[in-house]
């Protein structure tokens, strides 16, 4: 069973990441989530990350706000995929949290989605494990045209909208 | 052996992407490299993405500036991981090409890097590559310490310098 | 009777789109709306820009926020005049949204309005197809002078308030 | 023979504008081509803008820097499209010029091109006049095929460069 | 009895801008206040501005958002002093008001102030009309001396808040 | 016992202030708190810096918001160590203000935290007198434990809730 | 004859403000030139600032670029109108000096001018000047004519050109 | 003899930090220089931080661009003060780098400077340290007045060259 793992950098941030959560279990990808700060706990971080592949953790998704450092400083312990999340923050909607997260200097990346995308990271780490995990492509294909059936049951109804 | 597609969207991103395929054959992945423009080759590009599964790609590499939509493009026609270097443009730097990569709606991810970082796009495949090919994580591992023993050699040379 | 497309990114953005769809409707313009997703319905959005002219339309309106790609895909699919609405986001109120449909490349324009300028599309749109139906060239010089008019109660107004 | 206007707020602006004229003319558009300034020559513009339509002129295109107010002007004194060029400026590469050019009030459209975009507004201005001049969709398919040729010429050649 | 014009581009501007009025009339300055629009009605723009200095008007206020021509265009008709006051816009809470209001071509300045600064206009105007009317210079100065006393008063209070 | 100054723009920046205070008191120093403005009260301001090492201050913090000049303006006049906190204003949630004080010439430093940084500017205040009082040193140390085992407890918490 | 004083920040801004001392001269107007330093000389600009009024200058020009303080400083004291010139500095082309000039708190107005727009800071001030000095307005009013023919003469050409 | 750390992210630095360096020693405090960074050689980084106080080191300056979260690392590592120079960096000439040094988290703050600041961080190390090493303050304030000298030459000078 795949494993990832979620580290937040505050548990302020858990309610927008319930859905990355959610995603996850429901393509049974097994999800440990931990909080842990870049900066408060920067001894856990370095631990967690040093020794998450042999912990069997085959992705990490890393969600911070402001100064953002943490998915960086997860990436710079492992050589496993680090996902990075930008948490919206009170200076220009998280632009802060988006360069500090995705300016990774070069042999360190930070695979980073949207600000706020914690749903995308599910899928993103979801489509990595599909490298290894046949199933997960079919069942990534599979969320997929369901999106597109949504999008079309809202192109049969907008014309009574509007 | 691991594929790679590295699609550009102008052949005058070629020089900066040269490290990217450097890099990547270093490591022993095959890169497929391809010019092609979600809006000047639309059609190519659709096929190209849906048919890259089943050609054996793995992971899909797109680099675009200014509106930047090759990218997101690529990621709706298909589910294998995409990773997205904005080119730096004339316009604030790139700021325009790493928000359009980067701020995708939620289901179809793009695993974004730094501005021209083409490296980065590089070792965020092969960490990806590595969940299913073992040797790249010794391989990455092995370059990790390597960039750890330059920054160390450039530590001792510095006191002469400063 | 001129014929535009509306297409919207998501059913969400339709209140936003109501005052586009009534202006368009009182110049007499047939228009017909669509949910469409670049990145979730792409087979969707590129048969009808590619089939868009044959079938009568004449100018297509896409709208759609952060990344933004729906318009500048729509035109890489048409030679009809396309109008980018960018819509209001959450990163900085919409400047990755304007930022992703304007800065397009050479050969493929998308005639940008204002963030949440769905007025003004149909505005623009009514003018572009003036040039072929003078009727509605002369509609457009009533409805500024309306305008011009409903300033200068304001004007005549504002002494009393001011 | 469709016309078009195309006014720059300075002769230090004609360079970058070349393309833009001899895209038109390569379609067979006819080009008026003027220097006016919304602020220095005010009545000339909106002597200009007030006759364009009786005076033949089907589409205005106007490329103005920084404060970048002309579109803006012409197009409050007629009903002709108008296409706004955002001159690239010192301040962040002409930011203040896009916001300028496309942050229009409702009932005054800019179709708004990237900055720097005198190509694209080209491009555009010859979409709009195909709907009154149908030989000009068959010259805008016709080029666009000639792009995606250019773009599969380099595709084929990419590969022996990297 | 010094004389100065209030323009204001909408007048939903008009709340934001009692302060202004306010101040200048407590300072016995004539205020005429209009709402006239850069785009919507040009002419009469054009026609106060040119006629302004010889209607006994001394000086000039203009108050606009979004893309915010009003205070240059009025700047383009007259060579009284033009203050311009940014309204606050959605976009960057009015970084496109600003920079479209002080980005001016040489030649025809527009003197900026604050975004939402409506009071700071007044003041700006009463010291510009003090160069003329020494009693205003007083009247600024016993301003000054006022908002000195606030501070201090303030100062006083603070220690026993925090 | 250490003494620091904190002096605000405008008593309106109280609130935001107080975790300030408190911080500072809760580790022995004593605060004096003040209201000043360097545009309102300049020769205030100017006192209280040129006076303020003979006074007995050590650390001068400052808080301001917009333009911001009020941290720069004390540093300007002593050369004490001042940390300047931009306060969170309407332009992009206080860019300006960050860029105001953080952005000082050669020669005249100002130690800048994050915007509506209050909290920080203490614990900054309290390591830079840590360099003197021993004491303070052993209390950063001990918060900082604290809050390591606030975010422990937060990660035990995580698993129930996510 | 009136009297308008010129301050810069730094020796190194002299010749960028070489067309703003000549175009002053040109019109008559006495130009003070110096060099001071809101923070590295500060009681020298208050002193200056304080007894500018007495000392027959009748507007102050400042001129200063990164933060940017010296305009504001200037304006705390005096209430003679002080128009800021934004210097352009190595962040986002000076849009921090724009806002440390700009932004401004209520009751000490900065009139601000371009990036760069050192030329305009000196028309600004003759028409300021103007209100005292009827010939100045006359003065202006020829110069604008002037700009106009060189745009019509520009006008006339550009036909050749393009 | 009071010590100073000054840790680069990477030795192309080191020109841009020459100053920084030779102002320390000038002021008679011990800098040692390293070369280490937060992501490739973060154990030494750690390590560094964790037993810089127990070294003897009283302040850590530390330059980085890009993410640049070398500085907010160490503070994590320690609560020695810890000054944060954010390196011009391509992206909008290093706004990335300032926001992830100065948007720290509470209770982990970073002494930010302007980017490029090496001087600034020199000056405010020797400004801490002054609060230790009365003779600091003398050289401190013996250098401001040779600033104020420089200034006042300038001044001198002006008149002659404008």
């Amino acid at each position: 069973m795949p494993k990832v793992a979620l580290i937040m950098g505050s548990k302020s941030d858990a309610p927008s990441l319930a859905g990355c959560v959610k995603i996850l279990r429901s393509f049974g990808v097994e999800v440990e989530v931990h909080v842990a700060s870049a900066h408060r706990t920067p001894e856990k971080v370095a631990a967690f990350a040093n020794h998450a592949r042999e912990n069997g953790f085959e992705v990490i998704i890393a969600a911070a706000g402001k100064a953002a450092h943490l998915a960086g400083v997860i990436a710079g312990h492992t050589t496993l995929p680090v996902i990075g999340i930008p948490v919206k923050s009170s200076l220009m909607d998280g632009l802060d949290s988006l360069l500090s997260t995705v300016q990774m200097p070069s042999g360190i990346p930070v695979a980073t989605v949207a600000v706020g995308g914690g749903d995308n990271a599910a899928y993103l780490a979801a489509q990595m494990l599909a490298l290894k995990y046949p199933e997960l492509a079919q069942k990534l294909d599979a969320h997929r045209r369901e999106m597109a059936e949504a999008i079309e049951a809202d192109d049969r109804a907008i014309g009574e909208t509007l």
